[in-house]
Parts: C-alpha cells; sequence; structure tokens
C-alpha cells in the first residue's frame, strides 16, 4: 500500500487548500464566509493565527491543529530570537497564546505540545535558531503530512469498497475543509475512487441546526467536480427507501472500543434507516479518534446554544425562523450503537463487526 | 362516546382561530406572517377569499375547504341577488373563481360541489333569496362542525392512549392551523387530553425545508400553553434513544388500504426510528384520507421547487443558506410501509395490525 499512498500524495490536487504554508506566512480559506465568499485571510504572527482559530476562519479539529503547529513557526519568524533560549521562550509564550484559542479542542494540544518538545530536543543539539526554526518548520509540515497520509490510507481503504457508479450518503462535514488537506475523512474515499477513475455521486443532507452539509461539504463537493445532490435532513429516510444511495460514509468525533460512535446529531437516524433497509454504513476516522477509556455511559452529549436552532445562518447573517422565547433541545452529537455499523475505516485499516473485537485488533496492528 | 363529544365541543376554546365567519365576513388569520406576525386579513368578497386561498393565507386541505364554502355564502352577501334563479347564476360564477385558486386541492373541489349542490336543492324547495342564503350559510357552517367533530372524535380516541405526564414527538404542522379549527389531527389528543387534566408536552422538529414545526406547530402548541420544545430534524433519533418521547403522532396525506401511509417528508425517519426503539407510532387522519384504490406504485411522490432547500424562510424573507447552482432533491412527502406503524386513528376508532385488514373494518363501520 505504501507505494500507493505516494502515488495518490504525488497526484492529489485538490482545488480546495483551507490551510497553505509559504515559508513566512499561513494563507487560511476563510471557512466562515463558504459558501458565499472564498476568501483568504492571512496570518504572519502568532496574534493573527490564534485569532484565526478563535474566530473560524479555520474550524476542525485536524486543521486546528496542523495551523497552530505553524503559528509556532511564525513566532520565530515574527520576532527573530537572538539566541535557542530566548527561542524557547519566545515558543512557551507563543504556546500559551495559541492553547487559549479553542479551550476544548484536544488536536491543538496535542499539536502545541509536539511542536515545543520537538523544539526542546532541537534546541540540545544545536546553537542555531535557523536550524531550530527549520527544524521546527518541517516538524509543522510532517504533522500536516501525517494528517494527508492518514487520509490516503482510510481514502483508500474506502475506494476499494466503492462500485463504480455508486452514491453515497454523507452528513456533515467530515471533508477536507474540516481536517485542513482538502482530502478529509468521510469524503476521502470519494475523491480517491473519483482520482482512480470510478464514478461516484453525492447525496449531502443539510445537516441542520449549522448546515455543514449545505455550507462546506456541498461547496467542496462541487468544487471538485463530483457530481452533489442536497437534501433536507428529512429525506434521509426517503433517499434510502427508494435505494437512491448505495452506500453511508460519515465521520466520528469519538469512538469507544465497544463501537459506540458519537458523531455529528442525525448520524444515528442515518444509520438506524440504513440497518433497516439493508444499505453498508460505514464510519471514517483516524485510530486517534478510539477512546479506550471510556463506556457509553460516561460520556457527555453536549448541548449546544438553543438559538443555534431558533435561527439559521445564511448569506444574510443569522435570523430566526421560529419563536425567540421556544424552548430548544439542541444537542451537538448522538450516540450510534455498534449493531448498525457495517464497519470502522482507519488509516490501518477497517474494522468490520463484531466490532468490539475487530477495533482491539487494529489498534495492535502497525 | 357521542355526548362526550358533544361536551367537549362546548368547552373547547382554542387560542387560534385560523377561520372566523361573522354573518357577512370572513375573518383569516394571516398563516404566512407566523410566528413573527398575528395578522388578520378579512375577506368580504369572493375575490378576497380566492386570493386569501391562492396566496396561501389559508392552508392545510381541510381550512381551505371551509373558507370556500364561506366564499360561497359571501358571493350572496356580495351581490345581492334579486331571485333564486340569478343567486344560483352568482353561485356558479363563485365556483369557477374560487375552484381555480388551488388546482390539487381536493377538499377545495369536495366543498364547493357541496354548497353548489345545495343552493340546487334550496333553489327547488323556495322563492327566497334570503332563505337560500340562510341554508347555505348553515351548510358552510355544518362544514366546518363536521371537519371539528371528526377532530374531536381522533383526539379522544388518541387521548386515551396519552398517559399523564406523556410527552409526543410530532412531525410538520398536523395542527389546528392546518384544519382552520384550532384543533388539528395529530394535535386533537394533546389539546383533549389536556382539557381532560393529563399533563403532556412534545418535542416539534423544524420539519425542512418548510418549516412548518417551527413555524406553526410551536406557535399554536405555545399559544394554547402546551410545554413544547423545539428539535432539528436531525435530532429525531436520539429524542428516542434516550426515551425523551413516550410516543409519536403525525398526520396523514394519504393512507392506502394496505396500511401504507404517505405524509410529510421525515416521517418516514420517525417511524423507522419508533419501530426500531420500541416507541409507538400513531397516524392521525380522518377517514377521508383513505384512498381505497392506488398501490403504493401508483402514488407518484411529488417534487417541489429545489429552491426551498437552497433557501430558508425566516422573519426577513427567503434567503440562501447554500450554493445557487447546486442540484437538489426535494420530496414533499415519503412513504411509511404498515410494518412501522401501531396504528391509525379516525374519527370512526383506531386501526391497528394487521392494518390491511383493520382498516377495512374501520371503514365499514358507522
Amino acid at each position: 500500500m505504501d507505494s500507493l499512498v505516494e502515488e495518490i500524495k504525488q497526484k492529489f490536487k485538490p482545488k480546495i487548500r483551507p490551510i497553505e504554508w509559504s515559508g513566512d506566512k499561513l494563507v487560511l480559506l476563510d471557512q466562515r464566509l463558504l459558501p458565499f465568499e472564498t476568501k483568504y485571510v492571512e496570518a504572519r504572527t502568532v496574534v493573527e493565527v490564534a485569532n484565526a482559530i478563535r474566530d473560524m476562519v479555520v474550524r476542525g479539529a485536524p486543521a486546528i491543529g496542523i495551523t497552530a503547529a505553524f503559528g509556532m513557526v511564525l513566532a520565530l519568524v515574527e520576532n527573530r530570537p537572538a539566541s535557542v533560549e530566548e527561542a524557547l521562550k519566545t515558543l512557551a509564550k507563543a504556546r500559551e497564546v495559541l492553547s487559549k484559542t479553542r479551550p476544548t479542542a484536544v488536536n491543538l494540544f496535542w499539536a502545541l505540545d509536539r511542536m515545543y518538545n520537538k523544539a526542546l530536543e532541537l534546541a540540545s543539539m544545536t546553537s542555531s535558531v535557523r536550524e531550530v526554526k527549520e527544524g521546527l518548520e518541517a516538524e509543522a509540515k510532517r504533522i500536516f503530512e501525517e494528517e494527508l497520509e492518514a487520509e490516503i490510507r482510510m481514502g483508500l481503504y474506502g475506494a476499494e469498497i466503492l462500485e463504480d457508479g455508486s452514491t453515497v450518503l454523507t452528513i456533515c462535514n467530515a471533508g477536507g475543509l474540516a481536517t485542513g488537506t482538502g482530502l478529509g475523512t468521510a469524503t476521502a474515499p470519494i475523491y480517491i475512487a473519483s482520482m482512480l477513475g470510478k464514478r461516484v455521486s453525492v447525496i449531502a443532507p443539510e445537516t441542520r441546526p449549522w448546515q455543514q452539509g449545505a455550507r462546506l461539504t456541498v461547496y467542496e463537493l462541487v468544487e471538485n467536480g463530483i457530481p452533489t445532490t442536497l437534501i433536507a435532513d428529512t429525506a434521509v429516510g426517503l433517499v434510502m427507501y427508494k435505494r437512491m444511495v448505495n452506500i453511508v460514509m460519515v465521520g466520528a468525533d469519538r469512538i469507544l472500543l465497544d463501537g459506540h460512535v458519537f458523531n455529528k446529531i442525525g448520524t444515528l437516524n442515518e444509520a438506524v434507516l440504513a440497518h433497516e433497509f439493508g444499505i453498508p454504513f460505514y464510519v471514517l476516522a483516524p485510530t486517534s479518534t478510539i477512546d479506550t477509556r471510556s463506556k457509553v455511559e460516561d460520556v457527555k452529549i453536549e448541548e449546544r446554544d438553543p438559538d443555534e436552532v431558533r435561527t439559521v445562518r445564511t448569506s444574510q447573517g443569522k435570523v430566526y425562523v421560529t419563536l425567540r422565547e421556544v424552548a430548544v433541545y439542541n444537542p451537538v452529537f448522538d450516540v450510534t450503537p455498534p449493531k448498525y455499523i457495517t464497519g470502522i475505516i482507519t488509516e490501518r485499516g477497517i474494522a468490520t463487526q463484531p466490532l468490539g473485537i475487530n477495533l482491539r485488533k487494529l489498534l495492535k496492528r502497525l
């Protein structure tokens, strides 16, 4: 598989580049304005990177991690420390500023720690600030490359399942916009199958309340030339009943070892309907998404601002669609029990049923 | 049951009166502005009634029928014909004008025919224009009363199933706004159980693309003092998985004799999820909704303007939420196979499984 991964990496030319590094600045696609406006924001300083993360110019856990990693490099570009010791101080400060942008983003802390530890390692080997900067730049690029490589592997496993002429139902945006690479998780098999000459089309549900399906998935698929049809979330049952889709592919926020999958609200609907109508249902996520400690009853389902359901984000901003004072239940994600899942596709391969056994096997594999 | 129906009819004081008749005019609640504005439109002439139907001031099949019936009375009030013969000519013309407002509304033609036939019957018995007008006014009131009485009967059958403290999941608006009576079909058990002292609350999904749940159901339930929680359509699975609802109650656009139910898009999702999670799923509709001739493969699922999914109707009008050129599949309703339905509640009683046998039995009952 490795040579195929390398080949795809060379060939893969995404039409959307949410994060681009150009040696002394980050160029970030402003995802807040999508799909109405394609505008890029340049970040040349730590504060500019922090603002871009905080204000959600960049979104999606992997994308935030990659952006923060390059933010650490920019700390040195911006401040031009005179010694390696000074460079470490600058980086410690940058890490603090960047870590305060999105307090619950695990990938953010992970990337910042990895960059700082790399700086410590470099500092123990050289007294050249230039070499530290170059080493960190290489490390940030490596974080990006590793993410892309994991997605290519998932994409190759997933693409094998997709037959020529398939239509995929997805949900939300588990795409290249969320991961920052342009490839994505649930979308990786679609892009790669298409690169390999298979005709694949997608049905994307709007995904209220945030409408990531209508705003982001539709945008990136259309930009990449994938035939895409938007539906209301209410229509997911009918498209499966009428066999308008051959397979369901979704992302995951957290996967438990027993196979319970936490993902965007609405995933459970699709899983149960797919199970009932005999349509394969696959979850795509890197093994880093697997939570080996929690039980299903331990995971609290986060609820968000009721106004997200009372309003709609449109080209003209946030507008009300109902009574301002009506009670709302607005859970961010739902939980899909393992029995409804055909398989979980990771960068290490596919775990099929029984998930409780095969996910463990996958984690032991390298 | 008859005395109970009479008692409810006396006691029932809906907070919302979509259609009110005051002897020489109709007062119609303008449903286009809900829930942001409660405004009434007065109609004193046939043209004003026709405009109100065409422009969707009034919506919902039963409500349109009732409105058109009173429109026939207004034809006589407005034109003051000198003879019964002239009155019949006036009515024929009014029928033509009113029938052209919503070309696919079965209830509209049914109500207009019934009113015109009543006029012919009256004309054969009297030469007094006043008596014809009074007879027609009584007939229009009877159409309204019959609708209300059927809903009260459905409501009583349904209320019996609702336990004290129940939470009902519904979809769209099968409420008093759609039927014109203020009571509705799927909402009738909720209002009546509440009148009878049971505590009942409702979870209403937004129901994209038209958002009748967010705009109309939320409005009428809140106005009538029923505790109501709005959710995104994506959350219907989780509220059932978490047992936040005890029962599902929905309306129907068409019911086949074998038990297939055509209703608002999204109904199938709720039915399959309810079946999977062991939650009773009931359909409420008058027996006039039963189509005794069609087979499931005969019924074409109507598709509507793609812009309904690309946009959202808000307090600030219609605004885009996605790319203007993206392909859209926008079916108006879906079909729920009988196996997912616990029972169909009509004014003649409840048909339970096997629906194919029990619906026929119900139709033979009086």
